[in-house]
Order: C-alpha cells, then sequence, then structure tokens
C-alpha cells in the first residue's frame, strides 16, 4: 500500500514530442528484423492483473515507454470511505521523460478514471478515439485540467510512431462503442493488447471486430498477446448486443404503462436500443441521472447515438405526456443509494416517483459486491407496485467482455509466442492459462503477472526478471494516499465496536484528578440502555487512577495504558465488544 | 426497530402442558365444521416474510398459539458489527400463557437459531424431529439452557393435539434431512405451512416428499396454504441433490491429488454423498471445521449419516496417507474468514495446509452478499495452484428450495383457499402471487404480509386485519437489543470518515482555557500526512474560543457547537471528509 501525497506533485521533465502519427499509413510489408544486440521490450503492468480494475499497463522498450490506459478501481465494501482506488504510478513519474503517451482503450471508468490523477502528476500526451476522449474531456473539464492537457484523436485506421514504438489500432466490440485494441511494434516483436473486447456478429453500430487486421498481425507474427480475460470461465460465445434490444421490444409491445429503463450510462448501444425500442413503439424518452445525461450529450454531438428528432423530451414534460408514450431511460442499475433510479424508488427523487404500474427494467447485471443493492431496489420497486424486469426473469443484458470460443479464436488469428491475461483475478488469469495450453501455447508461455511486476521479453525468451514499485493508492475526498492500512483498520474497527473515549484533567505536579473520568461513546452501545454501563466504567477507572496516585506516577504512558486496559477488560466482561478505548490525559 | 432488552427477561406464566400427541391417529373422516359463532384464526408472521431468514410464525386460535420456527438471520454488511439479528418476540412474551409450544420444520439457523433467546424469555415447549432437536440440543448446551428444555420428539406420522389446534406432519425434501412440513387443523381450517422444501424424486435418503398427505390434505380442504417462495422466480424443477453426487464421481475419478470438499455444514447428504464417493475410491475422510464435526457427530449417533467402518480419520493422520487416498471435507464454503477452507487457503489452519495440485471442490453457491468472499477464497486456491472447481465450472450444488414447477404442483395438491408466500423478500412474494395467480388463486386470497400484520381468517373470508409488534432485535456480543439504529448510524458515520475528538479543559469561574484543545484522531487521516492538518485545526479551534471568551459564553452546549462547527467546516475545506467531531469540555 501506498501512502505518498498525490497533493505535491513531483516535477516532469517535459516529454519529448511525440513523432506525430498518419493516417491509413500502408501497413510494413516486412516483418521487423528481430534485434539480437538492442536491448530487450518491458511489459509491467501497473493496475489490471491479478484484479478487475484500474487498468494500466506500460510497455517499454529503451528510452520509450507507451502506457496503455489509466483505470480506477472502485472500492469493495472493505474499503471503508475510500472513494477510488488508483494505480501507484511511481514508476511513471520516475521515467516521466521516457513516457510517449498514454493511449487509451475505450471510455470506462476502469480505462480513464485514473486520468485526473495521474495528470497532476505528469503530464504526458494521451491518445484516444473520438468517444473516449469526448468522455476524457468532460472528466477532466470537471478536475480542471483541460487547459494543459495534450489530447489527441485517433481513429482505428492510424499508425503512430513514437520513438521506436510503431503502435496500430484495431476495432473491437465492447459495451461502449468506439472501443480499440492496440498492436504495438516493437524492434523485437509485435504485442496485440485486446483492450477490452468481445466479438459481437451483429453489433448496433454494424462495426464488426477487425478480424482482417488481426489475421494479419498473426501472418506478421506475434511476440505478446495481452487478452482480456474477465469472462475466460464462460464457455461459448457472449451473446450480442442485440438480444437485449428484442428483449426490449417484447416488453414494450405488451406495455401501455411507462418504461423505466436502468442501465450503465456508457452503454450507448444499450441506449441506442432503447431509443429505437422507443421510436418504433411512439414513445418519447426522458433522460434522467448525471452520469446518463453526460454520456447521452457526449455521444450524441460526437455522433455515436443517433436520436430522431422530437424524440428526446425534458423530464419535466413526462408528466403531461400519456403514461404509454413514456421512456425513462435512467442510472441506478447498480442499486447505488444517490443514483436516479434507486431515488425513485423509494421517493426520493426530485423529479420522477416510480408509480403502480409502472414497468421497469433493470438492464444490467449486479458487479459483483452490488448484489444486495441490486436487490434491495428490485424489491423496492416491487413495494410500489410496479412490474419489474430483471435479469432473474429476462434477457436483459449481456456482457462486454470475451467468453472461451472468442478467446480461442482470438488466439488461433494471432497465434501469439507468449500470452499474458488481463483484467481478470487470479482465477482467470489460470483458467485463462489453461484454455490457452489446450491451443497449444506452453504452460511457460502464459504469464500470469501481479501489478509491478517486469515482463522482458528478448528475441529468445520472455519471462518475469523484477519489479518495479507498483500498488494501489486510494482516494478519500481531496486526498490521494493519506489514507492507508492504518487509518482502514481504525475504521473497521470503529464500524465493528465503536469508541469509548475517557477524559481525565491532571494536577501535573502530583498526579491528583482535577476534573473527570469523563466517558464520551459512539457507535458502542445504545446510550440509554448503557447508562449503567458507563457510570460503573467510570467508576472502574477512577478506582484504577486513585490505586495508581499513590504510587505517584505521572507518566502519562503508563496512565493511558492504565485506563486502556481497565476499560477494556471491563467492556469486555460486560458486552463481549472491543470497542476503541482512547484515554485522553489533560494537564494543568 | 426494537432496542428492548434482552437481558431482563419478562416472568413468563407457566405454559398450560400440551394435551400429549398420539402416533398415527388416523386422520378424521369428517371435515370439520367451519363454525360461526366461534373467533376467527390469525396468522402472524413474526418473521421471514418480506426477508429471507429468522423465519418464526405463529398460528393463533382463542386462547391457543402455536409457533412455526425461530430462526436467526445473518446480518448483512450494513448491519455494522452485529453477529445476528433475531425476530422482536414482544407478542410471545405477551401471550406467553396461550402457547402451546414451538414447532420446529428442521435444524437451519434460520429456523432454529433464535431459541436461545427465545427461551430466556418464555418458557415453551419445543417440538421437533429427531436430526432437528439433534442439532437444538446442541445449541441450547452451548447456552446453558438444556435444564430447562422442554424438548419433544416427533415424527413425520405422529399427530398432535395443544388445545384446540390439532398438528400433523409431513416429509418434505430439503438441504438438510428430517425437514417436515406442518399442517394445523383448526376449527376454521385447515393451514398448511411448507417448511423450507423442494421435491426431490430421488433424494440421497430415498425419502421422497409425502405427496400423499398432501393430496389428502387437498381432499380435505385447505384454508390457507404458507408456501416456501425462495425460488419462485427460477422456472422448471429444482435438479436432485443426486446430481452433485454425479460431479463428485467425476471429480474423483480423475483426481489423484488430495481432494477437499467444503460445502454447508448441516447438508448432511451432501456429506453422506461425499462419503459415499470416498469410499467408492477407496478415499478416507477427514472432517475439518467446528460446525462440520458438530453435524457430522450428531448426524452419525441418530442414523442419518452411514459412515463405513474406519473411513472417518482424525484430521493428524492426514499427512500419513497418500495423497490419493485423502478426503477432507471442511467448512468454509462462503469464504468465511474464519472457516477452515478459508484459513487452510492461507495457511493460517492449525492443521491443514492446502498445497499445489490438490484438488478442492466448492460444493456451495455463495449467499448474496458473500460473493466477494468466495471469491478471494477461489482465488487464493488457485494462486497456491490447486484446482479449483466451483459453482462457475461445474455442477457443484443444487438449491434445496422448490422452484415453479414445484411450486405449481404443491398448489394444485393442496388448492388452497388462501396463499402467503414466506421465506422471501417482497419479489418472491409478488413473482409468488402471480405464479399463484396464473394457478386460478384470486389475487386478494393470495396475502403478500409484512412482519407483524395479523392475518385473520374466519369461515368467510381473510385478510390482514391489525399489527402486532414485532421486527428485527440486534444481537451484538452478549447485548441483545443494545445495538440500535442511533448506534448503527453511528458506526456507518465512524466507518466511512473516522472520528476526531477536541478535548479542552476551562475554568468554570471564567470560562478561561486551562488546558488544550488537544485533538485526537481514528479512522481520519494518516497521522504522518495530517501533523499540520490537526495542528492547523487546533489553532482554529484555539482561535474560536477565545473570540467566545470575550462574549463570557461558558454555557457548554454552545461551547461545543463552537468547536464542532469550526472543525467540520474546516475539515471539509481541506479533506471532503466529514469524521465524526466530538467536543469534550472539561471544567474545573
Amino acid at each position: 500500500m501506498n501512502n505518498s501525497q498525490g497533493s505535491t506533485p513531483a516535477k516532469p521533465a517535459a516529454p519529448r514530442a511525440h513523432k506525430g502519427y498518419r493516417s491509413r499509413r500502408p501497413r510494413p510489408k516486412v516483418k521487423q528484423p528481430v534485434p539480437q544486440n538492442k536491448p530487450s521490450v518491458s511489459v509491467i503492468p501497473l493496475g489490471g492483473v491479478g484484479e478487475v480494475g484500474k487498468n494500466m499497463t506500460v510497455i517499454e522498450y529503451g528510452d520509450d515507454i507507451v502506457v496503455i490506459d489509466a483505470g480506477v478501481k472502485f472500492p469493495g465494501e472493505e474499503l471503508l470511505g475510500i472513494d477510488l482506488v488508483i494505480p501507484d504510478i511511481t514508476y511513471l513519474v520516475e521515467n516521466v521523460s521516457k513516457i510517449r503517451g498514454i493511449f487509451l482503450t475505450h471510455g470506462h471508468e476502469d480505462h480513464i478514471g485514473a486520468l485526473p490523477f495521474v495528470l497532476r502528476q505528469i503530464q504526458v500526451p494521451i491518445y484516444g478515439t473520438r468517444l473516449t476522449l469526448g468522455l476524457v474531456k468532460n472528466k477532466l473539464t470537471e478536475h480542471g485540467l483541460m487547459r494543459d492537457a495534450q489530447l489527441h484523436e485517433i481513429t482505428a485506421d492510424d499508425i503512430i510512431n513514437v520513438g521506436s514504438l510503431e503502435l496500430e489500432f484495431f476495432r473491437v466490440n465492447h459495451s461502449i462503442p468506439d472501443g480499440i485494441g492496440i498492436a504495438v511494434r516493437t524492434p523485437v516483436g509485435l504485442i496485440v493488447h485486446s483492450g477490452d473486447f468481445k466479438l459481437d456478429q451483429t453489433p448496433v453500430d454494424d462495426k464488426v471486430l477487425e478480424f482482417s487486421k488481426l489475421a494479419r498481425y498473426g501472418d506478421e507474427g506475434v511476440l505478446l498477446f495481452i487478452c482480456d480475460s474477465t469472462n475466460v470461465e464462460r464457455p461459448g460465445y457472449t451473446p450480442s448486443e442485440r438480444t437485449v434490444g428484442d428483449t426490449f421490444r417484447s416488453v414494450f409491445a405488451k406495455t401501455q404503462s411507462r418504461i423505466i429503463i436502468a442501465t450503465f450510462a456508457s452503454n450507448v448501444h444499450r441506449i441506442q436500443q432503447v431509443i429505437n425500442t422507443a421510436a418504433e413503439f411512439n414513445r418519447k424518452v426522458a433522460v434522467v441521472g448525471r452520469s446518463m445525461v453526460t454520456v447521452v450529450d457526449v455521444a450524441q454531438q460526437l455522433g455515436y447515438l443517433t436520436v430522431p428528432k422530437g424524440m428526446l423530451v425534458e423530464t419535466e414534460e413526462v408528466d403531461r405526456l400519456p403514461d404509454n408514450q413514456v421512456t425513462i431511460i435512467t442510472t441506478g442499475s447498480q442499486g447505488e443509494p444517490m443514483a436516479a433510479l434507486t431515488r425513485m424508488a423509494t421517493n426520493n427523487h426530485r423529479q420522477i416517483a416510480i408509480r403502480e404500474g409502472d414497468t421497469v427494467i433493470i438492464s444490467a447485471t449486479p458487479i459483483p459486491g452490488n448484489e444486495k443493492l441490486v436487490a434491495r431496489t428490485i424489491d423496492n420497486l416491487f413495494r410500489i407496485g410496479a412490474d419489474v424486469v430483471y435479469k432473474d426473469v429476462a434477457m436483459v443484458h449481456v456482457s462486454g467482455h470475451a467468453a472461451q470460443q472468442e478467446i480461442k479464436l482470438m488466439l488461433n488469428l494471432l497465434r501469439p509466442k507468449y500470452a499474458i491475461p488481463f483484467h481478470g483475478e487470479y482465477r482467470h488469469q489460470t483458467t485463462f492459462s489453461k484454455l490457452a495450453q489446450t491451443m497449444g501455447i506452453p504452460a511457460d508461455h502464459i504469464i500470469r503477472c501481479n501489478i509491478g511486476d517486469r515482463i522482458e521479453f528478448n528475441a529468445e525468451q520472455g519471462q518475469i526478471t523484477g519489479s518495479v514499485e507498483a500498488g494501489a493508492v486510494m482516494v478519500d475526498g481531496i486526498g490521494v494516499g493519506d489514507v492507508g492500512n492504518i487509518v482502514l483498520r481504525d475504521r473497521h474497527h470503529l464500524a465493528q465496536d465503536g469508541v469509548v473515549i475517557a477524559v481525565v484533567t491532571i494536577d501535573k505536579e502530583n498526579g491528583t484528578i482535577l476534573a473527570g473520568p469523563d466517558l464520551v461513546s459512539r457507535g458502542f452501545v445504545f446510550v440509554r440502555e448503557a447508562g449503567d454501563l458507563l457510570g460503573e466504567a467510570k467508576s472502574k477507572v477512577r478506582e484504577a487512577l486513585t490505586t495508581r496516585t499513590a504510587a505517584n506516577t505521572t507518566e502519562w504512558s503508563i496512565l493511558k495504558n492504565l485506563i486502556r486496559d481497565t476499560l477494556n477488560e471491563y467492556f469486555y466482561l460486560k458486552t463481549k465488544r472491543r470497542p476503541i478505548v482512547l484515554p485522553i490525559i489533560m494537564e494543568i
């Protein structure tokens, strides 16, 4: 765990200007010769391996570093009070002069969310496709970082040369449009990073994953394939996004009431399908929820969302429309306490309240850890008398990640010498390894690495040769890295049994008690019930201190321990709980 | 939420002795006449409706009350520090003289776990089948409550008359042996409570659910069916427990390494299948984990588990056996931090450590809320190099609850006039209602009730006519009900942002500051990072207090508010966090 302060950024050396990029540059016909005396190429994941979240991969050759993605991770419930977790980028700060750019595969938070924190420490160029950059701009504007940002829009057909590295891109399918994978041509060999991908044969935007480029890479020879492994446990294929559209259509067809659909704000294709279905059934669409409004705005402006004229209505207009003309698309598919659907379901939303007879489609599956929140929302909706369509009863969501058959196809197209599973916990890495072995890749060519590992490849072989400073940095409020394990341990302890503070004012000359002991508690016992308990505890402390006075100790640490031990013992005896006991001694 | 103290039990009136029970009493051939002038019968759920857990149902006719089950609920993560949740039994305490007995459907914690707390408040007879009572005895012995316990063993063929009520029982299939449903014959009509059930056509103990009794009840006429609704969202049938045995067999057949199987301790049939498979493949079995050892002991003693001679070995012997003769059956299938498998997977178990090459079967699905814990255990096992067989990759678990087709069969057998879904959240209640309507039961005859509702039935109709005091009582350590919403709210607040204590000693005559202000924090910021923050905060408080002194205020509440406001504002400005601020003023 890293506790370094983010508020005093290292002074970065000015990054070398990247050498520009050209559109549709013909792919070189000859393979790069594998250099024998040149240094090797290293891959260093700074996040996203052995975990799902905060994706960040460093590719380093000589004096050139490219970084793929800069994501956040949302904290599990065990990280009490933490807002976000970001990668520790010490290695990037130390090597800022080498960094040629951060290349973004797509606009999900676990790939772009750490950018504001990264850019406060290092100023480097950012490359991304149009929609990805659209979302990045929004984020950087919010953080007041747009002025100095060096954003470079790319398309999947661009080729970019930075130092000794050449980057190509290929379009992938995912649960957000404009996703790409990245091929990094190094003097040692070709490294292909899948990005987050699935193969959708019938994508909503008709843009199928670019098989042909992958086939060409395979022919050229792939040194290393870094592959999305999130769904590697699932046999078969991930269904097409269009299957969700079919569900929408069947629900709309039989419904005369208002229809409210909650989904991930970033799933523009899903939103497009809502809009298409609404159009088909003569309904208007209102967009609710801050992030949903933002994404719909950005996606529309940039041409990723096609909305018929007059289709979108303001939230206030909803009440003026007949029920069978209303569609509301909203955030809150994860039951997040502050999200719009959650509020609508508890009558806490400023504008919309779910009513009896409404039909609510929760077009998502709960992210692990959110199951109970989602269940609570569904329950609240049912209590109101809404009809709820959710994953247990209908095909309302498909994953954005490749299942086994898609990963196999990818491996067959690329025929990589080495493979690294990313975007997965250790069990995904292991399952990927088994699957890749069935495709003929030797076990020691499938590298299950940890955050910070340096995996080094030369012409002969690839292996983990060391590690760099890396890990997780916690963000809480404004603070970046000022909450570490000690603070978290205290929060856990406080959460379990609360806190009792014991204050006593003593005469610093002779240790006489001048005031107190006073006891104050929070989160320990209900005070009305606990009157006797705290009263008795106070006597115990006084007694202990009085006995002590005979020994004439005015040593603070001894007094504090005495108070702490007395209270710990007494409270455990009486309640079997162990609140944090904080003795405070005031001297006069 | 009820905050009444459990530690001072109401003095119970001695319950009337039950009128005894007879085995195999022939069922009366004539229907009970529906009385016109007699009082109605009431059903009052004290737990288990609108929730999964702490099942407890009261059936009341005139001066006679029978209670079905007395379960606990395991707290969600939001109930910080809480160990257990039990039903508020105020209504039972107030009506103790009417209670003819608590009838247990089976030995799961959510049906028997509250007994120790209940029996400390009311002394009433307990009825249950042999295995159920075996588990109850264990529990009551642990709590030192066996001396006064009135336990009555029943079989599914017994008929028991208590006051004006007659109780019959019918065998059901469930994920623990010896489960029963209960038919309560009242002067108003027959009430059938399903218990937790599934229909297993090929149960491990060959004891199929007693269809014939249900058919007879149907012919007799059923006023009300109280039905397990946990799996009502699932179409089709719940698979037979034997399908898990098939998975075990296929894993054992191809494995030469040690096999470790984690499952629910109470699933005796599952344990039986492990033992059978081990026998088939010439392996021994070691039993690990406190609750697993207890259940295997009790089940063996009572004849619910058949173990070939010499099959079970002590844990110490495991290391002396060749790997291909070792089976270990253990707790920890939910990733519980203190359970045996969790410890084995982190090398924290006293006797067993998982090794590379071991095969671990997690024969369970995560209970909602435990997903992350289970995922962490699987990950740890993979990291060690174990082969892990879990629900995502094999058929390692089946549910113990009926799916839609089974519930429909039950409804067709019983043809009840009214139905109440229990053992389900509101969405299960609603889905049950829809399903029952498709079977011809009118919507207003399917009652989705809340805890504490009194549902009253007479010859003409059934409806909710009122409610009794009821709810959830939280158990934390020894304390029963001394942690309520205020304490929990504080624990949440403490968990989010920690606590800052500000102490100042003042002269009570003129308000001069004699010592302090001193600030102490826990769970707020890492102290090394926060030196300046707390130092600056201290000056702010001093400044505020000094200004105040001019106004000569020595009013405590004003001073405290001044300190609190000053610190809240300062901390939020600097950190965007809101720790609990506790001002303490000492006067001399």
